[in-house]
């Protein structure tokens, strides 16, 4: 089924009389265009009844067939949009207070809930889907069994990320995300921008590393060391902690449930102040896309979702240890997406 | 005065009790640091008192000295700014619906208004910001001036288009936007991406180009031809609606009655209908800053606040005109910050 009937559907599940797509993410996924509009407004409504209409500024031509209601720069695009809005409408995660505020002034009547069920028909990913996914992951961990033939004493944070970067460019569609090389240290900072810094031997190297291939994003960390794991209790938690995670994937439960079952491995060891962030997010064409994988996160896990389990603990002054894998989840449990070792630390 | 505490006098003024600014380019001009936090809640609140808190994720540490609160990802970062929020609060114009319908969720008393008062404050250029626009345009006149001598008859849009960036490269920090360079009917689209179309004689050439110069924007436009204007009528009158639109600019009228100004001259000429954007934008650390010259934007201009003029006629199939300037509000009218001859169109 397409991306717009599968909303549809959804829409009439929960009783909602129409959703109000802006991400332009999200936009790409319902029409097959991609459009910048920048400050401008662009929507697309796609109600119960299975109609739908693009809203956008007529500065922005495309080719495409989708039923459009253009608006000039004269014109009150949001003034527009509310005469197709009624009742209960499902709004854009990202849709921005200077228009969301004005559709509240304009017609207060309307009943507006966030727009989860966007979000939702977005990250079951299809069958097709799936395989992209998968291969993206294949091709993300040919190029890491390559990275740790490159890993060396002496070479430098940056030097390491030029070489993956250029080998994402010869077998992808290129970087997901800017790569992350920190070592020993300075991978205590979980986004550390790799940088002069040269490595010496046993300190951690963290690569955090993820290539599109056929328009889909891979996205994979692991955490190795030259000549000896110098951190091996810390490492051996963070693997547990991964595997803890991954053994709790299932539809039915809410995505906090996995994030509280790596999360108990790390405290109960005694590091919990140390896992300073979420244990992982969404994936797809974007590289963070909804849900998060957090103690907050309360919606539930369904069959076909592909996110992120990265656990790490972080020792500022001392070390950061993190290991990701992807996952997509099946009718009982979960495929892991990537097949790179993760007890194959040391180099 | 500082920047924020030009924003609590103007809060004072108005009677609203907060300001939540969101834009990370609106929190880099109150606070002096750029922040990239992705999906993750940022938020600088700004009371009427002049106390003011920084709201960030702990996965984001910096250097500066914001009173800030942290949270982390197991926290409701949404639900900790509702306890620094009471009254009246200015919203920012790109505050997402994920995060405001949160807050009128947990605090449906707060009455939130559209945040134009963020908007005011940095629209309206200190004398030190307003050396750094003049001096940018003035960079951005030298070059045009270059390039008008590197268009040629069999010069393709793309590679004068590259010549200009590379220009750009040497004598500034770099392009403020993706340089336009179309010809002849390819200019009937304002935003046109220079192609290989290579240049014939007597066709119209549309250059529009901005660089950075000291954190600070240029943008301006110039219509060429070679050997002879083959459009005199259009680009008289487009020339025409330019200066109207420059003359009409003063403090103390809404932005719509400049663009009114100058469409006017379009319109009364017969070609309203193909003037089909707004007559300009506001400008400063960004290319597109609030607010429109829009008949639309209500907001009075103010001392101090830069935005281009930039009135074109597009006529698809046959050609595209634009001329624009960056002005200056002054006390009682506007510098215009380009000088490059606006009469010397023909090469």
């Amino acid at each position: 089924m397409e991306p717009i009937s599968r909303l549809v559907s959804r829409l009439n599940e929960q009783n909602i009389d129409a959703a109000l797509v802006s991400d332009p993410n999200a936009i790409r996924y319902f029409t097959g265009t991609r459009f910048s509009p920048g400050e401008r407004l662009l929507a697309l409504v796609v109600k119960q009844d299975g109609s739908f209409r693009l809203f956008i500024n007529q500065l922005f031509p495309y080719a495409g067939s989708v039923p459009t209601c253009w608006y000039s720069d004269a014109q009150d695009g949001v003034a527009l949009l509310c005469q197709d809005l009624e009742g209960t409408v499902a709004v854009d995660k990202s849709f921005p207070a200077r228009f969301l505020l004005r559709l509240q002034e304009i017609k207060p009547e309307l009943k507006l809930v966030l727009g989860t069920v966007i979000d939702e028909v977005k990250a079951i990913k299809t069958a097709a889907e799936q395989e992209k996914m998968i291969h993206a992951s294949q091709v993300n961990d040919t190029v890491m069994a390559q990275v740790a033939k490159r890993i060396a004493v002496g070479k430098s944070e940056a030097a390491l990320r030029d070489e993956i970067d250029e080998i994402f460019r010869q077998v992808s569609q290129g970087n997901s995300f800017d790569t992350i090389v920190a070592y020993g240290d300075h991978a205590a900072d979980p986004h550390g921008v790799p940088g002069e810094r040269t490595l010496k031997a046993g300190e951690a190297v963290v690569v955090d590393m993820g290539c599109m291939v056929d328009g889909y994003c891979s996205d994979m960390t692991r955490t190795f060391f030259v000549g000896e794991n110098t951190e091996k209790e810390l490492y051996e938690i963070v693997r547990q902690a991964n595997l803890a995670g991954i053994a709790a994937v299932k539809p039915g439960i809410p995505f906090k449930e996995i994030d509280l079952a790596a999360r108990k491995v790390i405290e109960e060891a005694g590091y919990g102040a140390y896992f300073i962030h979420r244990l992982g997010h969404g994936i797809g064409m974007e590289v963070h896309e909804p849900f998060d994988v957090s103690a907050t996160d309360e919606t539930l896990v369904r069959e076909g979702m592909c996110f992120s389990i990265e656990p790490g603990i972080y020792i500022p002054g001392r070390v950061g240890i993190r290991i990701e894998d992807l996952v997509c989840v099946t009718k009982d449990g979960c495929r892991v997406l990537n097949s790179y070792p993760k007890d194959k630390e040391v180099l």
